[in-house]
Protein backbone atom coordinates (compact mmCIF):
# COMPACT_ATOMS: atom_id res chain seq x y z
CA UNK A 1 0.00 0.00 0.00
CA UNK A 2 1.44 3.73 -1.10
CA UNK A 3 1.59 6.05 2.19
CA UNK A 4 -0.98 7.99 1.01
CA UNK A 5 -3.68 5.04 0.91
CA UNK A 6 -2.16 4.66 4.13
CA UNK A 7 -2.96 7.83 5.67
CA UNK A 8 -6.31 8.08 3.51
CA UNK A 9 -7.37 4.29 5.97
CA UNK A 10 -6.87 6.11 8.80
CA UNK A 11 -8.27 9.45 7.39
CA UNK A 12 -11.69 7.70 6.84
CA UNK A 13 -11.56 5.80 10.09
CA UNK A 14 -11.59 9.63 11.97
CA UNK A 15 -14.11 10.76 9.68
CA UNK A 16 -15.92 7.85 10.55
CA UNK A 17 -16.00 8.82 14.47
CA UNK A 18 -17.88 12.48 13.63
CA UNK A 19 -21.29 12.57 14.98
CA UNK A 20 -24.17 14.75 13.29
CA UNK A 21 -24.77 17.84 15.09
CA UNK A 22 -21.10 18.56 16.21
CA UNK A 23 -18.27 21.16 16.16
CA UNK A 24 -15.12 19.43 14.32
CA UNK A 25 -11.76 21.78 14.36
CA UNK A 26 -10.38 20.38 10.93
CA UNK A 27 -6.17 20.12 10.79
CA UNK A 28 -4.26 21.04 8.33
CA UNK A 29 -1.61 18.78 5.96
CA UNK A 30 -1.93 16.16 3.87
CA UNK A 31 -3.39 13.89 5.60
CA UNK A 32 -5.59 15.83 7.33
CA UNK A 33 -6.47 17.32 3.48
CA UNK A 34 -7.76 13.20 3.48
CA UNK A 35 -10.03 13.74 6.24
CA UNK A 36 -11.45 16.78 5.44
CA UNK A 37 -12.06 14.90 1.71
CA UNK A 38 -14.18 11.97 3.46
CA UNK A 39 -15.94 14.44 5.91
CA UNK A 40 -17.01 16.02 2.61
CA UNK A 41 -18.36 12.67 1.46
CA UNK A 42 -20.05 12.13 4.99
CA UNK A 43 -21.53 15.50 4.64
CA UNK A 44 -22.88 14.73 0.73
CA UNK A 45 -24.77 11.64 2.58
CA UNK A 46 -26.31 14.04 4.92
CA UNK A 47 -24.02 14.24 7.91
CA UNK A 48 -24.87 17.81 9.48
CA UNK A 49 -21.76 19.37 11.04
CA UNK A 50 -20.02 22.83 11.38
CA UNK A 51 -16.10 23.06 10.65
CA UNK A 52 -13.70 25.42 12.67
CA UNK A 53 -10.20 24.69 10.49
CA UNK A 54 -6.95 25.27 11.12
CA UNK A 55 -5.69 27.10 7.96
CA UNK A 56 -6.79 29.05 4.83
CA UNK A 57 -5.65 26.13 3.29
CA UNK A 58 -8.30 23.42 4.57
CA UNK A 59 -10.89 25.78 5.03
CA UNK A 60 -10.54 26.38 1.12
CA UNK A 61 -11.04 22.86 0.96
CA UNK A 62 -14.07 22.47 3.14
CA UNK A 63 -15.99 25.33 1.63
CA UNK A 64 -15.30 24.01 -1.79
CA UNK A 65 -16.41 20.99 -0.60
CA UNK A 66 -19.05 22.45 0.89
CA UNK A 67 -18.78 22.04 4.28
CA UNK A 68 -20.30 24.41 6.99
CA UNK A 69 -16.55 26.43 8.17
CA UNK A 70 -17.65 28.39 10.88
CA UNK A 71 -15.55 30.23 13.24
CA UNK A 72 -15.11 30.84 17.18
CA UNK A 73 -17.15 33.92 16.89
CA UNK A 74 -20.09 31.41 16.44
CA UNK A 75 -19.03 28.24 18.26
CA UNK A 76 -16.34 28.28 21.72
CA UNK A 77 -15.84 24.82 21.85
CA UNK A 78 -14.93 22.12 19.25
CA UNK A 79 -16.28 18.23 20.04
CA UNK A 80 -13.46 16.88 18.37
CA UNK A 81 -10.45 17.98 16.41
CA UNK A 82 -9.06 15.87 13.86
CA UNK A 83 -5.14 16.45 12.64
CA UNK A 84 -2.12 14.93 11.40
CA UNK A 85 1.43 15.03 13.28
CA UNK A 86 4.97 15.04 12.16
CA UNK A 87 5.77 12.89 15.16
CA UNK A 88 3.93 10.63 17.36
CA UNK A 89 5.59 9.08 20.78
CA UNK A 90 4.48 6.18 20.80
CA UNK A 91 3.51 5.95 24.41
CA UNK A 92 2.47 9.33 25.96
CA UNK A 93 1.05 10.43 22.33
CA UNK A 94 2.96 13.52 22.70
CA UNK A 95 3.05 15.27 19.48
CA UNK A 96 5.92 17.19 16.78
CA UNK A 97 3.68 19.28 14.57
CA UNK A 98 4.25 22.22 12.28
CA UNK A 99 5.81 21.39 9.37
CA UNK A 100 3.03 22.53 7.50
CA UNK A 101 3.52 25.95 9.10
CA UNK A 102 0.43 26.00 10.85
CA UNK A 103 1.00 24.64 14.39
CA UNK A 104 -0.28 27.98 15.81
CA UNK A 105 -3.54 27.86 14.84
CA UNK A 106 -3.52 24.24 15.03
CA UNK A 107 -2.94 24.24 18.66
CA UNK A 108 -5.31 26.55 19.93
CA UNK A 109 -8.16 24.29 17.79
CA UNK A 110 -6.29 21.89 19.54
CA UNK A 111 -6.39 23.45 22.69
CA UNK A 112 -10.74 24.33 22.45
CA UNK A 113 -11.32 20.48 21.43
CA UNK A 114 -12.69 17.94 23.79
CA UNK A 115 -11.35 15.38 22.04
CA UNK A 116 -8.08 15.57 19.35
CA UNK A 117 -7.79 12.50 17.52
CA UNK A 118 -4.28 12.21 15.70
CA UNK A 119 -4.31 10.42 12.24
CA UNK A 120 -1.16 9.20 10.61
CA UNK A 121 0.67 6.40 8.90
CA UNK A 122 2.99 4.30 11.06
CA UNK A 123 6.15 6.02 9.91
CA UNK A 124 5.51 9.03 12.32
CA UNK A 125 6.21 7.03 15.29
CA UNK A 126 8.61 7.82 17.07
CA UNK A 127 10.05 6.61 21.07
CA UNK A 128 11.03 10.55 21.52
CA UNK A 129 10.14 13.87 20.15
CA UNK A 130 12.16 15.18 17.52
CA UNK A 131 14.04 11.88 16.65
CA UNK A 132 13.39 12.32 12.94
CA UNK A 133 12.82 16.18 12.98
CA UNK A 134 13.14 19.29 13.82
CA UNK A 135 10.69 21.19 16.25
CA UNK A 136 9.39 24.26 14.05
CA UNK A 137 9.14 27.10 16.89
CA UNK A 138 6.88 30.02 15.54
CA UNK A 139 8.44 33.46 16.52
CA UNK A 140 7.42 36.94 16.10
CA UNK A 141 9.37 38.77 13.51
CA UNK A 142 10.78 41.31 15.66
CA UNK A 143 13.77 40.48 17.20
CA UNK A 144 13.36 36.75 15.67
CA UNK A 145 17.11 37.33 15.08
CA UNK A 146 17.83 38.00 19.18
CA UNK A 147 15.04 35.46 19.58
CA UNK A 148 17.08 32.83 17.33
CA UNK A 149 20.03 32.96 19.46
CA UNK A 150 17.88 32.26 22.76
CA UNK A 151 16.80 29.34 20.98
CA UNK A 152 20.33 28.25 20.56
CA UNK A 153 20.37 28.63 23.87
CA UNK A 154 18.66 25.20 24.09
CA UNK A 155 18.69 23.99 20.41
CA UNK A 156 21.81 22.31 18.78
CA UNK A 157 21.30 24.02 15.10
CA UNK A 158 18.17 26.74 14.58
CA UNK A 159 16.93 27.71 10.98
CA UNK A 160 14.95 30.26 10.13
CA UNK A 161 12.70 28.72 7.80
CA UNK A 162 12.66 29.62 3.92
CA UNK A 163 10.46 29.46 0.89
CA UNK A 164 11.58 27.50 -2.00
CA UNK A 165 12.12 30.54 -3.67
CA UNK A 166 14.64 31.46 -0.64
CA UNK A 167 12.17 34.07 1.11
CA UNK A 168 10.97 34.00 5.16
CA UNK A 169 8.23 31.89 5.20
CA UNK A 170 5.38 33.73 6.80
CA UNK A 171 2.81 31.70 8.92
CA UNK A 172 -0.86 32.78 8.77
CA UNK A 173 -0.40 34.51 11.91
CA UNK A 174 2.36 36.57 10.35
CA UNK A 175 5.12 35.11 12.13
CA UNK A 176 8.37 33.60 11.38
CA UNK A 177 8.96 29.68 11.89
CA UNK A 178 12.50 28.86 14.04
CA UNK A 179 12.96 25.15 12.65
CA UNK A 180 14.85 24.05 15.95
CA UNK A 181 17.46 20.79 15.99
CA UNK A 182 17.57 18.87 19.53
CA UNK A 183 20.24 15.91 19.60
CA UNK A 184 17.83 14.81 22.38
CA UNK A 185 14.76 15.69 23.99
CA UNK A 186 14.17 14.18 27.64
CA UNK A 187 11.03 15.50 28.19
CA UNK A 188 8.97 17.76 25.62
CA UNK A 189 6.70 18.91 28.34
CA UNK A 190 10.42 20.68 30.46
CA UNK A 191 11.29 21.68 26.91
CA UNK A 192 8.01 23.37 25.85
CA UNK A 193 7.68 25.44 29.19
CA UNK A 194 11.01 26.60 28.54
CA UNK A 195 10.77 27.84 25.24
CA UNK A 196 7.56 29.19 25.71
CA UNK A 197 8.91 31.70 28.28
CA UNK A 198 11.30 33.26 25.79
CA UNK A 199 10.18 36.65 24.80
CA UNK A 200 9.24 36.40 21.02
CA UNK A 201 8.24 32.70 20.94
CA UNK A 202 4.37 32.45 19.94
CA UNK A 203 4.06 28.69 20.10
CA UNK A 204 5.78 25.75 19.51
CA UNK A 205 5.30 22.51 17.49
CA UNK A 206 5.22 20.22 20.80
CA UNK A 207 1.75 19.35 21.64
CA UNK A 208 2.33 17.86 25.02
CA UNK A 209 -0.69 15.86 26.22
CA UNK A 210 -2.57 16.72 24.28
CA UNK A 211 -3.80 14.15 21.95
CA UNK A 212 -6.61 11.43 22.94
CA UNK A 213 -6.18 8.91 20.40
CA UNK A 214 -4.24 8.28 17.55
CA UNK A 215 -4.95 6.14 14.64
CA UNK A 216 -1.95 4.92 12.85
CA UNK A 217 -1.99 2.69 9.55
CA UNK A 218 0.49 0.36 8.49
CA UNK A 219 -0.16 -2.15 6.04
CA UNK A 220 -1.70 -4.48 8.23
CA UNK A 221 -4.51 -1.68 8.93
CA UNK A 222 -5.19 1.09 11.41
CA UNK A 223 -3.98 0.59 15.08
CA UNK A 224 -5.71 2.83 17.73
CA UNK A 225 -3.14 4.18 20.12
CA UNK A 226 -4.06 5.71 23.60
CA UNK A 227 -1.68 7.76 25.73
CA UNK A 228 -0.32 5.79 28.25
CA UNK B 1 5.81 68.82 41.17
CA UNK B 2 3.92 67.88 38.74
CA UNK B 3 3.67 64.08 37.67
CA UNK B 4 5.06 64.84 34.19
CA UNK B 5 8.27 67.00 36.04
CA UNK B 6 9.10 63.84 38.16
CA UNK B 7 9.56 61.24 35.00
CA UNK B 8 11.17 64.11 33.45
CA UNK B 9 14.09 64.08 36.08
CA UNK B 10 13.94 60.27 36.50
CA UNK B 11 14.42 59.93 32.84
CA UNK B 12 17.17 62.60 32.81
CA UNK B 13 19.13 60.44 35.25
CA UNK B 14 18.75 57.51 32.78
CA UNK B 15 19.37 59.60 30.28
CA UNK B 16 23.18 60.36 32.04
CA UNK B 17 23.83 56.66 32.25
CA UNK B 18 24.24 56.03 28.64
CA UNK B 19 27.69 55.58 27.66
CA UNK B 20 29.12 56.94 24.23
CA UNK B 21 29.43 53.91 21.72
CA UNK B 22 26.47 51.89 23.05
CA UNK B 23 23.15 50.42 22.18
CA UNK B 24 20.65 51.64 23.94
CA UNK B 25 16.78 50.03 23.77
CA UNK B 26 14.18 52.89 24.19
CA UNK B 27 10.80 51.99 25.78
CA UNK B 28 7.44 53.15 25.38
CA UNK B 29 4.74 55.71 26.64
CA UNK B 30 4.87 58.55 28.64
CA UNK B 31 8.46 58.41 30.87
CA UNK B 32 10.14 56.77 28.18
CA UNK B 33 9.41 59.73 25.80
CA UNK B 34 11.17 61.89 28.18
CA UNK B 35 13.94 59.83 28.19
CA UNK B 36 14.47 59.75 24.67
CA UNK B 37 14.15 63.80 24.56
CA UNK B 38 16.78 63.81 27.15
CA UNK B 39 18.83 61.00 24.89
CA UNK B 40 18.43 63.29 21.51
CA UNK B 41 19.76 66.55 23.71
CA UNK B 42 22.97 64.47 24.91
CA UNK B 43 23.52 62.85 21.38
CA UNK B 44 23.35 66.58 19.86
CA UNK B 45 25.91 67.47 22.48
CA UNK B 46 27.74 64.64 20.95
CA UNK B 47 27.07 61.48 22.26
CA UNK B 48 27.42 58.47 19.48
CA UNK B 49 24.63 55.76 20.38
CA UNK B 50 22.77 53.39 18.26
CA UNK B 51 19.20 52.78 19.41
CA UNK B 52 16.81 49.94 18.60
CA UNK B 53 13.54 51.27 19.48
CA UNK B 54 9.64 49.27 20.94
CA UNK B 55 7.64 51.08 19.04
CA UNK B 56 6.71 52.63 16.35
CA UNK B 57 6.06 56.12 17.95
CA UNK B 58 9.49 55.65 19.81
CA UNK B 59 11.52 55.09 16.59
CA UNK B 60 9.34 58.14 15.17
CA UNK B 61 10.27 60.12 17.89
CA UNK B 62 14.71 58.92 18.25
CA UNK B 63 14.47 60.05 14.09
CA UNK B 64 12.80 63.15 14.27
CA UNK B 65 15.57 64.07 16.97
CA UNK B 66 18.12 62.92 14.99
CA UNK B 67 18.96 59.69 17.12
CA UNK B 68 20.68 56.98 14.76
CA UNK B 69 17.45 53.78 15.12
CA UNK B 70 18.87 50.59 14.34
CA UNK B 71 17.52 47.11 14.00
CA UNK B 72 18.25 43.84 15.66
CA UNK B 73 19.62 42.80 11.69
CA UNK B 74 22.61 45.12 12.42
CA UNK B 75 23.17 44.88 16.31
CA UNK B 76 21.75 41.37 18.11
CA UNK B 77 22.25 42.60 21.55
CA UNK B 78 21.22 45.75 23.99
CA UNK B 79 24.05 47.84 26.07
CA UNK B 80 21.05 49.38 27.74
CA UNK B 81 17.44 49.02 27.72
CA UNK B 82 15.70 52.36 29.49
CA UNK B 83 11.66 51.63 29.90
CA UNK B 84 8.58 53.09 32.14
CA UNK B 85 6.56 50.31 33.76
CA UNK B 86 3.25 50.59 35.06
CA UNK B 87 3.53 48.92 38.27
CA UNK B 88 6.80 48.08 40.12
CA UNK B 89 7.00 45.71 43.10
CA UNK B 90 9.06 47.53 45.48
CA UNK B 91 10.91 44.45 46.65
CA UNK B 92 11.71 42.26 43.39
CA UNK B 93 11.45 44.97 40.94
CA UNK B 94 8.93 42.50 38.96
CA UNK B 95 6.74 45.22 36.65
CA UNK B 96 3.78 45.04 35.20
CA UNK B 97 3.67 46.87 31.39
CA UNK B 98 2.43 47.07 28.57
CA UNK B 99 -1.26 49.08 29.57
CA UNK B 100 0.22 51.70 26.17
CA UNK B 101 0.19 48.39 24.11
CA UNK B 102 3.99 47.74 23.25
CA UNK B 103 4.68 44.82 25.73
CA UNK B 104 5.82 42.54 23.34
CA UNK B 105 8.32 44.42 21.84
CA UNK B 106 9.37 46.07 25.19
CA UNK B 107 9.60 42.51 26.27
CA UNK B 108 12.07 40.79 23.36
CA UNK B 109 14.15 44.86 23.73
CA UNK B 110 14.48 43.87 27.63
CA UNK B 111 15.14 40.17 27.00
CA UNK B 112 18.06 41.39 24.70
CA UNK B 113 19.41 43.95 26.69
CA UNK B 114 22.12 43.19 29.14
CA UNK B 115 20.52 45.58 31.52
CA UNK B 116 17.09 47.09 32.33
CA UNK B 117 16.88 50.07 33.57
CA UNK B 118 13.21 51.33 34.71
CA UNK B 119 12.06 54.81 35.14
CA UNK B 120 8.88 56.01 36.42
CA UNK B 121 7.11 58.22 39.55
CA UNK B 122 6.35 56.84 43.25
CA UNK B 123 3.24 56.03 42.05
CA UNK B 124 4.22 52.78 40.18
CA UNK B 125 5.83 51.75 43.45
CA UNK B 126 3.35 48.65 44.81
CA UNK B 127 3.73 45.90 46.96
CA UNK B 128 2.28 43.10 44.64
CA UNK B 129 1.71 42.94 40.83
CA UNK B 130 -1.79 43.88 39.69
CA UNK B 131 -2.43 45.84 42.38
CA UNK B 132 -3.88 48.67 41.06
CA UNK B 133 -4.08 47.60 36.80
CA UNK B 134 -4.80 44.87 34.82
CA UNK B 135 -2.25 42.42 33.14
CA UNK B 136 -2.37 43.17 30.01
CA UNK B 137 -1.71 39.56 27.75
CA UNK B 138 -1.05 39.82 24.14
CA UNK B 139 -2.61 37.10 22.33
CA UNK B 140 -3.01 36.32 18.66
CA UNK B 141 -6.25 37.22 16.51
CA UNK B 142 -7.25 33.61 15.73
CA UNK B 143 -9.29 32.08 18.20
CA UNK B 144 -8.94 34.98 20.91
CA UNK B 145 -12.50 34.05 22.23
CA UNK B 146 -11.16 30.88 23.44
CA UNK B 147 -7.85 32.27 24.20
CA UNK B 148 -9.53 34.62 26.45
CA UNK B 149 -11.66 31.82 27.82
CA UNK B 150 -8.56 29.92 29.22
CA UNK B 151 -7.68 33.01 30.63
CA UNK B 152 -10.56 33.52 32.70
CA UNK B 153 -9.63 30.04 34.16
CA UNK B 154 -6.86 31.83 35.88
CA UNK B 155 -8.64 35.56 36.03
CA UNK B 156 -11.71 37.17 37.91
CA UNK B 157 -12.18 39.35 34.70
CA UNK B 158 -10.90 39.42 31.25
CA UNK B 159 -11.61 42.19 28.58
CA UNK B 160 -10.65 43.05 25.12
CA UNK B 161 -9.01 46.29 25.00
CA UNK B 162 -11.17 48.03 22.52
CA UNK B 163 -9.99 51.38 20.93
CA UNK B 164 -11.61 55.16 22.05
CA UNK B 165 -13.92 54.76 19.40
CA UNK B 166 -15.21 50.90 19.86
CA UNK B 167 -12.82 49.05 17.35
CA UNK B 168 -10.47 46.07 18.62
CA UNK B 169 -7.08 47.33 19.75
CA UNK B 170 -4.59 46.28 17.61
CA UNK B 171 -0.79 46.12 18.82
CA UNK B 172 2.20 46.72 16.24
CA UNK B 173 2.37 42.98 15.77
CA UNK B 174 -1.18 42.45 14.50
CA UNK B 175 -2.44 40.81 17.84
CA UNK B 176 -4.67 41.67 20.39
CA UNK B 177 -4.57 42.46 24.30
CA UNK B 178 -6.93 41.15 26.60
CA UNK B 179 -6.45 42.86 30.06
CA UNK B 180 -6.85 40.69 32.70
CA UNK B 181 -7.97 41.65 36.35
CA UNK B 182 -6.47 39.14 39.31
CA UNK B 183 -7.61 40.07 42.69
CA UNK B 184 -4.42 39.15 44.03
CA UNK B 185 -1.27 37.77 42.73
CA UNK B 186 0.60 36.04 45.11
CA UNK B 187 3.89 35.12 42.82
CA UNK B 188 3.80 36.87 39.63
CA UNK B 189 6.38 34.17 38.15
CA UNK B 190 4.25 31.19 38.39
CA UNK B 191 1.20 33.04 37.05
CA UNK B 192 3.16 34.20 33.74
CA UNK B 193 4.27 30.40 33.14
CA UNK B 194 0.62 29.53 33.79
CA UNK B 195 -0.31 32.00 31.08
CA UNK B 196 2.14 31.72 28.78
CA UNK B 197 1.16 27.96 28.42
CA UNK B 198 -2.42 28.76 26.92
CA UNK B 199 -1.96 28.55 23.05
CA UNK B 200 -3.04 31.80 21.56
CA UNK B 201 -0.95 33.77 24.53
CA UNK B 202 1.81 35.29 22.78
CA UNK B 203 3.33 36.93 25.68
CA UNK B 204 2.23 38.78 28.76
CA UNK B 205 2.24 42.05 30.91
CA UNK B 206 4.62 40.75 33.49
CA UNK B 207 8.16 41.39 33.70
CA UNK B 208 9.59 39.07 36.04
CA UNK B 209 13.48 39.07 37.13
CA UNK B 210 14.25 41.74 34.43
CA UNK B 211 14.98 45.06 35.82
CA UNK B 212 18.19 45.79 36.99
CA UNK B 213 17.81 49.20 38.54
CA UNK B 214 14.41 51.15 39.02
CA UNK B 215 14.84 55.07 39.50
CA UNK B 216 11.67 56.40 41.34
CA UNK B 217 10.78 59.94 41.28
CA UNK B 218 8.88 61.77 44.08
CA UNK B 219 8.34 65.44 45.32
CA UNK B 220 12.37 64.95 47.37
CA UNK B 221 14.12 63.68 44.56
CA UNK B 222 14.87 60.55 42.60
CA UNK B 223 15.34 57.32 44.44
CA UNK B 224 17.53 54.57 43.31
CA UNK B 225 16.15 50.97 43.90
CA UNK B 226 17.91 47.43 43.26
CA UNK B 227 16.27 43.83 43.05
CA UNK B 228 16.52 42.38 46.58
Amino acid sequence: MSKDALKKEAAEQAAAMVEDGTVVGLGTGSTAAFFIDALIRRARAGLKIACIPTSERSAAQARDGGLHVVGFDTHRSIDLAVDGADEIKRDTLDLTKGLGGALLREKIVAAAAKRLVIIADAEKLVDWLGERTVIPVEVVRFGYEVTADKLRQHAADVKIRATATGEMYVTDGGNYIADCHFPHIADGGVLDRKLQMIPGVVDTGLFIGMAQLALVADEHGVTRYSPR
